[in-house]
């Protein structure tokens, strides 16, 4: 068979398996997430031998150190996947829900009903663990899923989907719930693009190399971020004790990730102060300063901005720095130069508070917290698909409730249009 | 200029006055609206010296009676449109809200806002006062609209923006926040469809060939209906009086719309006694019977449904009957039928009225009424920008609330993450 016949084959059990994952109750997805945790860890030694074909693979490719740690599967990454089903087992079920009802005037009684969205394709890159656990979200939400991981884990997604899908079947949950594109061609994610009769919703993880490719060839939906270029805006009333404590923790704590903060504006009344301040503990941590001509000014010796740095996503120990005028020039900075990810301010000034919460229009926005609070779990939202800044359908960390759309329900007695 | 700058400078336009559009105070939204409507009213014999152009242009080409009186504006659908607008004012403004919030273990208090979608795109085809209503529904929740009608209504689509940004201008709102594309030109909506750097959402509205031409061709995402195949279920168990009435009211009330029913499905129980009463009834109206052939055994001499009537959108007085036996059998037939529009079930039994509701995932599921409420207007949300069958964003009629996003706020007291 071709890989297009490929693709359709795998998109087309996975459109028939979704009607029966829909109906599925709660305590059958249950079951069946509790049996993969306890079946990926009980086949630990299967799983990381199908690994070593992939990271031996890889030393042979030359790929960094970095991205060989990443590929690696460990006990520890293996009872990682396992903990993260067993967690979603815990979490309420979305589907089924009903999140709204009213009376209309002529007696019908109208509601809101979460509804799986159907079949789901993650593309993704790298960590393997990706599969068990977008796997494990999109059962819960009662959603077929398509897996097609990045070539250098083949071997270990194949590895993963097999025990994933015994699991299934020994659980009453249809086989073809969860399937992973086994061929490394690249062919086969553009066939997948082009079956949206087949696919409700594609969610693309990993570079922006891979979120652009994807976009640009898709006849389906995709649900996206392509960086996260987020902002800490240190106002003129800040408490600059804890200023300094977020916009450090905002840059440092976690540099490599989307909600890492990449640009530091500081309003003019306090950055003589503030400045020396946050830049002696970023000079501790090795953080490389850039800043705008006040900045520089100011911070005598560190590097001054270029344009590009104020759209870089540096996911890195590297921080440009604006001084702005007021509240409006930071609005509208973000607004420029933003990526719609996550933004916050610190502030003392309520009116400030509420007017940064209400026009800044990026998907996470906080007053007086760290941007690192980005985050499904941090949220509270139980678990994380991932993040979109795409303006349609859900916006900010996506959980459970985000893999649902909601249908409407009518009670009547009888009633017709007149 | 090529019609691709001038989509480009458009689009652009919106962009820009998008970020002023979402920061509108609800007073001044509302003013706008109030005085759009009374602009449009005061202007009539302008309006309707330009549609004159396009309704004599019809004649000229041909066009049905039909298409022209869709075409034509009399005073009565410029006070339709003029009406609109203020019931759109009267509206809850659904931008600030905050549908949800909730507290962390850490003492952040996280909560949904609803925000402004940004920029969107309106493509449909003939009735000029789409132009104003579209327009209307986009203002009051906080984003820009493009519109782009059919080329039959060019000169009433220009004349009535003219006047609803004069109306805008007037009134502090920016003036490109509506924007009619003014050229004819088809490759004016595929240029409009590249734009996904500045245009949010589209939405068609039209027949199935647009809104084909419009998912194949876009790079935004598109939320759209094809058609509307609804079924009408009788079930065993039916109160036959009662589903008389909803069988007659969803097929004859108007059979031209997407919510009118096109298939009658009958279970096997009742079908003897029901299928003579309500085919007397639908002969009164002059509905012609497609039936399967249990249907035609009872109702002798009328056609046998062909394999096509079981998917077909008549959107006329024509009906497909089937007898099943129960109802997995009307659910199975609706999945693999349907459209994921509208379905209803007449039913006495407790236990099939909710089977039927959880397990039919169309976007509107009645009991006991008509298929004809899955409106807006019906359903109380106040207006309708349209009807999605998509499965992302929005399912089923869409109100003001389907063109907004929900993005995450926090408020916080200096927390970080560890």
């Amino acid at each position: 068979m071709s890989v297009k016949d490929d693709i359709l084959k795998i998109a087309g059990d996975a459109k028939e398996a979704s009607l029966g994952v829909a109906r599925l109750g709660s305590t059958v997805k249950n079951k069946a997430l509790l049996k993969m945790a306890g079946e990926l860890e009980a086949n630990s030694v299967f799983l990381k031998e199908a690994n070593k074909l992939d990271t031996d693979a890889a030393v042979k490719k030359g790929l960094t150190k970095a991205m060989i740690d990443r590929l690696t599967l460990t006990d520890k990454v293996i009872s990682g996947m396992a903990n993260g089903l067993k967690e979603v087992a815990a979490l309420p079920d979305p589907v089924g829900e009903v999140t709204k009802m009213w009376k209309r005037p002529n007696g019908l009684i109208v509601g809101r009903m979460r509804i799986p969205i159907g079949v789901i394709g993650i593309i993704y890159e790298s960590r393997p663990n990706v599969t068990a656990d977008a796997a494990g979200l999109c059962l819960k939400s009662g959603n077929a899923v398509i897996l097609r991981g990045g070539s250098e884990a083949i071997n270990s997604n194949n590895a993963i989907a097999k025990i994933l899908s015994a699991a299934c079947v020994a659980t009453g949950v249809p086989e073809r719930a969860i399937q992973v594109v086994p061929t490394v061609d690249r062919e086969a994610v553009l066939e997948m693009l082009k079956l949206e009769e087949h696919i409700d919703l594609i969610i693309p993880r990993g570079g922006e190399g891979l979120i652009r490719f994807v976009v640009e060839n898709s006849k389906i939906p995709v649900i996206k971020h392509y960086k996260g270029v987020c902002h800490v805006f240190v106002d003129g009333s800040a408490d600059l004790e804890m200023a300094e404590r977020i916009a450090y923790n905002a840059k440092v704590q976690r540099p490599g990730v989307c909600n890492a903060m990449e640009t530091l504006l500081v309003h003019k009344d306090i950055a003589n102060k503030f400045l020396p301040l946050i830049s002696k503990r970023y000079a501790e941590a090795g953080v490389e300063l850039r800043g705008c001509p006040e900045t520089v000014k100011i911070l005598k010796g560190i590097k001054e901005a270029k344009e590009d740095d104020w759209g870089a996503e540096y996911l890195d120990l590297i921080l440009a720095v604006k001084v702005v005028d007021n509240l409006d020039e930071a609005i509208s900075h973000i607004a420029k130069y933003g990526s719609l990810h996550t933004e916050s301010i610190v502030t003392k000034d309520y009116a400030n508070a509420q007017r940064f919460l209400k026009d800044v229009n990026s998907s996470t926005v906080l007053v007086n917290a760290s941007t690192r609070f980005s985050d499904g779990f941090q949220l509270g939202l139980g678990a994380e698909i991932g993040i979109s800044t795409t303006k349609i359908h859900a916006f900010g960390p996506m959980g459970l409730e985000e893999l649902t759309i909601q249908k409407f329900i009518i009670y009547g007695d009888g009633q017709i249009r007149e």
